[in-house]
């Protein structure tokens, strides 16, 4: 089965009843519970009520079993980039539809992002550079919409791209940490505030009125 | 010794060649390679090269040390704060000192700030609950400077005084992840960076023609 995408258009999300998902849960939650160090491959298949086998027909050890649960989220986040890309928006609304994207699958997966921003350091070193360069593409993506759209005028240049996109991830990788799954703002309205902040800030100062030519 | 404040103005920081600062400073290097559950007080004093006895001087317990490199970030960080609130500055100039303040302490003990946002979780309940007070007195500060600015018409209510506050302690608490010491821009160049970003943001709409009355 391929994991990395369904042309059925489903997300690639394992559904929790699924053996790898029962997996995958129970891993986020000893990570979160008592550290990625801390937690043994008998801990997991106890919690996911699993034969080892089975966890390790899934996944090759320990390490891959973290490095899956960021994978997961930041394929969705790349898949999601792609489709806002080949929309053809404006800078504006490319911003606002990526922003959108970011914020509800971050909420959504807020366990597991929690527990990667916190224990992704733990992986191997060739897993670390996987993960790079996932963030890194999705890095690069807003840095080039912000630059491109500064150069043509359709975003003040108030900061430096690199300034503005390390304030959006700011804001994205801090939100598993103070976002509230049943509090009183819905990702959706997240993700308004944000875009409406950041759009603020970046839109060009009025032009002044045409000199006579 | 009062390790909390110092009349004479000093910051509190040990010098690192006192042997708090060298147990401080090898906790952090250990903590940032190999993780705060798998570092032992062993392995603390002796890359610090001092007797157990000194660090259990200083230090009641492992844990105890992991929250004292937060406490004295962030009790620099809240002086820092109160003296700028004393300036009886403009909530625009309020904001753009506090940033300042924020993102060069930050720079400056990127290694503590980075191991603490990663391992404060690992923490006692009672030193999580102290962290918290806090992190929440800051949050706090910046919460209630945007709202009142925001209720007087000095800031734009472009988005609520949470999002603005979570956006820049976001920006803050990622920098240890991607700030370069011998990068090109140095942390004044951050904070005024920032600085511009969010007040744009904030900036009042132009009052529109006085309605003759």
């Amino acid at each position: 089965m391929n994991q990395h995408s369904d042309p059925a258009g489903n997300d690639g999300r394992p559904p929790v009843s699924s053996t790898r998902g029962r997996i995958i849960s129970a891993a986020v939650e000893l990570f979160a519970e008592q550290g990625f160090d801390a937690t043994s491959v008998n801990q997991v298949v106890a919690r996911a009520s699993v034969a080892k086998g089975a966890l390790y027909h899934h996944f090759s050890s320990k390490d891959d079993l973290l490095f899956e649960v960021y994978r997961e989220l930041v394929d969705r986040q790349l898949s999601g980039l792609h489709d806002i890309q080949r929309r053809g928006l404006s800078p504006a609304e490319t911003l606002r539809a990526l922003i959108l994207d970011l914020v509800c699958t971050t909420a959504e997966k807020a366990a597991e992002a929690k527990v990667f921003f916190r224990e992704g350091h733990r992986l191997s070193d060739a897993n670390q550079q996987r993960t790079r360069r996932a963030r890194r593409e999705m890095h690069d993506a807003v840095l080039g919409l912000v630059a491109a759209a500064q150069a043509g005028g359709e975003f003040s240049a108030v900061a430096s791209p690199e300034m503005v996109t390390f304030t959006l991830f700011g804001v994205i990788n801090e939100l598993p940490v103070w976002y509230q799954p049943d509090g009183r703002k819905r990702p959706a309205d997240i993700a308004e505030e944000l875009s409406a902040l950041l759009l603020a800030a970046l839109r060009p100062a009025p032009t002044a009125a045409e000199p006579s030519t």
